[in-house]
């Protein structure tokens, strides 16, 4: 375990990835109320929402509004999605401090998510960083399909560190590489995460995982042992997946922090206080959540039975 | 993954433990067409029932009869539990060939699950696993609470060792490392194996992971590295767990040969057979079933949208 770092730092994606794909939009209100529970379980950054046009994302359209509040949240780093200039003067015009960028690993995936080619987008979005580093924000650049493709299938590491390179080059600070339909194993994690590695230091890269084939906690394990130390995660799982109906979406937070708890590594956040943010959503939502966590959790604070093993247990779930 | 086993043996657990765990016993009839689907798998081993006292777990209280009925299926090895002589008297009359006895590594635990010292019950089953190997049984000896245990915590990996150690001496061929409340992560893996295989090879150990907390694959993962090649999972990870209502139980088979398939690791196993097994006892039970690909593939089968990304996707889910 020595090659394991002793803390990893956990972007929580839940308000943006988590929300944008639930069919109905929650108000902005309850959006708040999620994010200021969220910031008291002691996560340190918090990917708000999304500076797309209101009609591709209806369920963020509230992004100005909502973005706006958060400066009353304190010791948070608050980052947002933005898909062009556009967006970015929407970013900058809300206080936002971070940005995100976005194009995929997978020419045909790019071209129906954002009709683009990879090409294109890398130089639209030059653009945009060079005048956000000039407003002193940081800028992170997703890579969707950073293994498996729905229409490409696997993807060449190769393309996947081509790709991370670019976005390196035209002033991306931090690279965080999707696995967006959450079909990787380990062995996929090993053979692209570790290709890349040889040319990208490990301290700009994160891994964002989906848990719809349920081995997102493998990937991320694999992924440590090559020592990357920054994931995203979303509270209770919330996301789903566009093109698994019904499947699990993003790895939960709660899931990721439970088995780093018992690794010792820490994540200066608390589980409960997780599970506590993400049931406001699920009250919001009228559904149960697909985390791990999430329905263990609720199902042991409904277990009213008294002689229940849990209740006496001696097992400590949390540090 | 040089170091990885380039096949693994599923031995599958479903009618056994995930069925002991449904508080509805399902149909004789039903629990055959289920086995028999199992088989059809290629699943090359198979845990069917378990010879304890009818009124102790009254869910398997037909183990004389479906055992009985088991030599219509060729070529998979069935086994059963057997707590006691009579047990074994039982399993041979049905003519059982591969019998399974049971202790724990935590004796709070294995007071209250079979009221008996682990002493004890080595002392008892010595009888029973000398008797057997006798009548040409192969027999396998399982450890609960290997890693963490509801009442006492974590286990002492030199605990679980001697357990190990004990149940060799007395005959038994094989130890399967129980998770029995599914809290472990990959550090007690490496910490808890690793220490035991100093002592005891790779090929006489199998890991037997619960799901409850989501971190079983991530912990076959990490059982892989050590060289561990034999696991135990549950179709559907029918099984639940006693000791936390509503959380989800064994690791599903679906799970398991998805992340193997994926990692070119070889189990000869179809995934979408055993999905189909398990969904007889879906029906059966009038529930869905947890594992993630059983969700994922009801899901997927359920959706009638000809447009839906997957009906398209390129991407192979078996090879």
């Amino acid at each position: 375990m020595s090659s394991l770092s002793r803390r990893v730092k956990i972007v929580e994606v839940g308000p943006r990835d988590g929300l944008q794909n639930e069919t109905e939009p929650i108000s902005t209100k309850a959006k708040f109320a999620f994010i200021q529970a969220l910031a008291e379980s002691g996560l340190q950054e918090i990917e708000a929402t999304s500076f797309v046009h209101p009609k591709a994302i209806p369920q963020l359209a509230d992004a100005d509004t909502l973005a706006s509040r958060l400066e009353k949240i304190p010791g948070v780093i608050f980052s947002a999605l933005v898909p062009n200039q556009k967006g970015l003067e929407r970013a900058l015009q809300a206080g936002i401090k971070k940005i995100a960028v976005f194009t995929a690993a997978s020419e045909t995936f790019n071209q129906k998510n954002i009709r683009m080619s990879i090409e294109t987008s890398l130089k639209e979005f030059e653009k945009v960083v060079t005048q956000a580093l000039k407003a002193k924000l940081t800028v992170r650049g997703y890579i969707s399909t950073a293994f498996v493709c729905p229409y490409e299938g696997d993807i060449p590491r190769e393309k996947v560190l081509d790709v991370a390179e670019a976005l390196l080059q035209i002033g991306v600070e931090e690279v965080s590489l999707g696995d967006t339909i959450g079909a990787a194993s380990p062995r996929d994690v090993q053979e692209t995460v570790g290709f890349i590695l040889k040319k990208i230091p490990a301290h700009k890269l994160a891994l964002h995982f989906h848990d719809t084939y349920g081995t997102a906690l493998a990937n991320t394990y694999a992924a440590m042992e090559l020592g990357i130390s920054t994931f995203d995660t979303s509270a209770g799982g919330l996301g789903g997946c566009p093109y698994a109906l019904g499947a699990a979406g993003n790895l939960g937070t709660e899931d990721l922090v439970y088995m780093l708890n018992r690794m010792r590594v820490e994540t200066g956040v608390n589980l409960h206080k997780i599970f506590q943010a993400s049931s406001l959503v699920s009250a919001e939502l009228k559904r149960d959540l697909q985390s791990r966590q999430w329905q263990r959790l609720k199902a042991q604070s409904a277990d009213d039975n008294p002689s229940a093993v849990n209740r006496k247990s001696l097992f400590k779930e949390e540090p």
